[in-house]
């Protein structure tokens, strides 16, 4: 199933996508939670409502005519790994790190699959990173690699849209992985059963047109199993918590000369069977 | 004011602690917010009727027969700032930052001024960290060092509690920062109206009775004005938020020979005019 976030001019509602059409959730069972966290949450209780409501499809409406936003507002928490694909470890004149490297990116950075990313006013290198997005389910704490399948809601496309002057201005990257809007995620969640295997799927991101990142998340050095046990070590995972797991070779910032994004350019993540997101660049407004 | 979250049996409700004390709101007005959050975002709406109640003093509880909560149970986000300290700068062998260092706590890592703070499974380098906590009140971006006061809604204690050994394993501090119940506040939040100069505070930390940190607020190196308007150039600060303000110097892991938290032992953080939090260790259940 493929679970949206959408605004049809009477505010954010759930939706499910099938194929050219979003079948609204909240207008068929005012009962189900109005956002994305509660119904991540209340997943086990809700699930066959859903699934039936996705079946009549009532009230369904083109795709096309609603705007998708980003599927949670506000994650509760947004961690990500760093250096984490070979060629990206490579093209950062770094080596392949003996632990996982998280940082983390604001809540408040969160942004939908077609909406704006910002350049900034105070800095102009801004770059991306196309990486896959696991959606916590139950989640919990101290998870094992055999149980971390289980933690997991759904997937989707991710850019984690970095500042590099700011990221590298000091050793803590997270403020310069926090800019508003520098998030985007979706275009929806495709529920962990659609996804046989998160670890073979092709992800790409374009500049423009121009292929920049393209390799295949066989490629990530710790993979999300491995991601989530160890992250649930330190902290309990909550439903809807964003795990970024990590960008491929091919950033901006490694280019020579170096190529940042600028107003105007449209930035597109691809990753086989989850859809795409499309942003355009604009001035901070 | 002072604004506490408390449950007195029937689950989590807001209060006014006066005195000895605590005077709940939501019994009074069932109108109000619920959450901590809420009700902060909601303040220029509801603070007359908050100060109402509080005046009228209905159904107050002896304090003593209450628990404390964390005042927010879930930030939307905890940001901190690291090396903000003259003598902590110098006790971490490193020179005066030229740019603020900041990291973040994750928001389940949110812990109750009396609740324990687990010693962890994984590690057993459990340290202390006193800090000055501004909790944002309206927020904003790009908020001017002039317009920072504006910002707050209030201030409470807090403790940066750090798993040294994760802190430093990789160069990013985020989930050595971010262990569930390593980010005690409270006990309660102190509205700004009653904080005159928030650079002008005695802040101590005391384990098991031995003054371990005691300094000032005054010898911030970066005042939290300074800290609102660097952070809002990147990200909209909102109701709610955290900032953890620095440390000062005397940390555990800078004694010689380094002294970690273990089990049975009690943590103190005082402030003037703030309150305490005063947090057994336990170990992780």
């Amino acid at each position: 199933m493929k679970l949206v976030t959408f605004d049809a001019g009477a505010g954010a509602e759930l939706g499910v996508v099938d194929a050219d059409r979003v079948i609204p959730l909240n207008r068929a069972a005012p009962g189900l939670p109005a956002d994305m966290t509660g119904l991540i949450a209340a997943w086990p209780q809700v699930e066959p409502q859903v699934r039936a409501i996705a079946a009549a499809a009532h009230d369904a409406l083109p795709l096309a005519s609603v705007r998708l936003k980003a599927p949670i507002r506000r994650p509760g928490k947004i961690m990500a790994i760093g250096l984490n694909y070979a060629d990206h470890i490579a093209e950062s004149n770094l080596g392949t790190p003996e632990h996982q490297v998280w940082f983390s990116k604001a809540p408040t950075a969160a942004n939908g699959p077609y909406d704006p990313i910002d350049v900034p006013k105070v800095s102009q290198t801004l770059d991306y990173e196309a990486e896959l997005v696991a959606i916590i389910g139950q989640g919990g704490r101290h998870i094992s690699k055999a149980d971390a399948p289980k933690a997991i809601f759904g997937y989707a496309c991710g850019n984690d849209a970095t500042e590099r002057a700011w990221q590298h201005r000091t050793p803590q990257w997270v403020v310069g992985k926090s800019f508003d809007t520098h998030a985007p995620f979706g275009p929806w969640i495709t529920t962990a059963d659609e996804v046989p295997d998160p670890h073979a799927l092709g992800i790409r991101c374009l500049v423009n047109g121009e292929v920049r990142q393209d390799s295949n998340t066989r490629h990530l050095v710790f993979n999300i199993w491995d991601q989530i046990e160890h992250l649930s070590q330190a902290m309990t995972l909550e439903p809807g918590d964003l795990i970024f797991t990590g960008t491929p070779g091919g950033i901006g910032a490694a280019m020579k000369p170096m190529q940042f994004l600028k107003a105007g350019d449209r930035v597109r993540v691809e990753i086989d069977g989850l859809g795409a997101l499309d942003n355009p660049c604009a001035p901070e407004a």
